[in-house]
């Protein structure tokens, strides 16, 4: 049998720099979303670590509240709201309806894994038109440990009760790369602009520079266990 | 007794800014070195959610060569050395030997615990002046758990023959505050010019905005348990 194929979602499906202009607005940087964006991931790590868990969105308000006064600078409620609410509404990368249909097109079983909370995935997924794709749609806050947290990856093996090397796991994070491959998953990387392997992790036997070729990739790996 | 005063080392005792020239000249922008240093935490965190566990020297290696990759720009080695070698030599805060210098006469005992390996935070200290105020340094090398992971902390309790919550963290960073506070230590927030708590963290009884300011909040603490 081919592989479940697992998809991240922040970045690998949707594209994160949409939220730019908001960030533009708000701090007038825009780069301030990346600053951002790696707060919301080393909390959320934190929070796997040491505790206590709070669902993503939480953590993504928390870490936008501590950008803004790390910068002396007082978020109005609407720049605050408009950033949040925009993680929901996130466009899909333009590669990634071509590939997700050359996955399906090929038979294979698609599912989303995410640290998103589950509303908060059903509405990113609606939004961006990608819902239609996937089986069914994962969240850690199942397990309430964030990835790259074994259980993570397991939980979504035991839910679809296949062994855990039926897993591949598809992302833009290096990190959610080495916690896949650790925990047991097969993975592909998508090596998108700015994104690149951990270089002391176990490597992916699939890597490619968007979604795409990624999945051309998958196809034909995983045509071979048909 | 008095609580057992653990200093955190990078970015608490030592100002890691004092690389950002190297960044200047390696990459042509300073302020890669917080994308650089968030990477470092990151894959450290990382490296204990998930695994493989690679000392803290190595990790940072690593993150330089994702951050320069990230970029396209090819490190030279030169300058590669010159960040990683600049790691042991940071400078002390210029508030840190008065604040340390109160604590000790007060009588407290003084210790650090850093995520450097051992032999790397000794040459910190020395280079940077401090080692004679502290009765022993520990590293989180030993458990191979870098904070905020609970046992990193328990290991200076452990070592040290105390209850933990005989211990008072002091450190920079919200991610370590709130991982000693979650393993049952007390805690002291330097907050420094854009370092603040985590919103959705418990919060220590002392902050205070320099590090002479917070010795001195100390002192008083723990001088009703003299």
């Amino acid at each position: 049998m081919p592989r479940v194929i697992v998809c991240d979602v922040n970045e690998t499906l949707l594209d994160v720099g949409a939220l730019e202009p908001h960030f533009k607005q708000a701090f007038g940087d825009g780069r301030v979303l990346q600053d951002w964006f790696a707060n919301v991931l080393l909390y959320s790590e934190v929070a796997t670590l040491a505790g206590p868990y709070s669902d993503f969105a939480s953590i993504g308000g928390a870490a936008l509240d501590m950008v803004a006064s790390a910068r002396d600078i007082t978020l109005s409620s609407a720049d605050r709201t408009r950033i949040l609410q925009g993680m929901l509404t996130l466009p899909a990368h333009p590669d990634v309806r071509d590939g997700l249909q050359t996955m399906r097109d090929a038979g294979l079983r698609l599912v989303t894994l995410t640290n998103s909370a589950p509303a908060a995935v059903q509405q990113q997924l609606t939004n961006a038109g990608l819902n239609g794709f996937f089986e069914r749609s994962f969240s850690v806050d199942t397990v309430r440990r964030f990835k790259p947290a074994a259980e993570a990856y397991r939980s979504v093996a035991d839910s679809l009760g296949v062994p855990i090397d039926r897993l591949r796991l598809v992302a833009a994070h290096a990190w959610d790369i080495v916690g896949a491959l650790r925990a047991g998953c097969a993975a592909a990387f998508v090596a998108r602009p700015g994104k690149v392997l951990y270089p002391l992790g176990p490597k992916p036997d699939i890597t490619g520079p968007d979604f795409r070729s990624v999945a051309k990739q998958i196809v034909a790996a995983e045509s071979r266990h048909a």
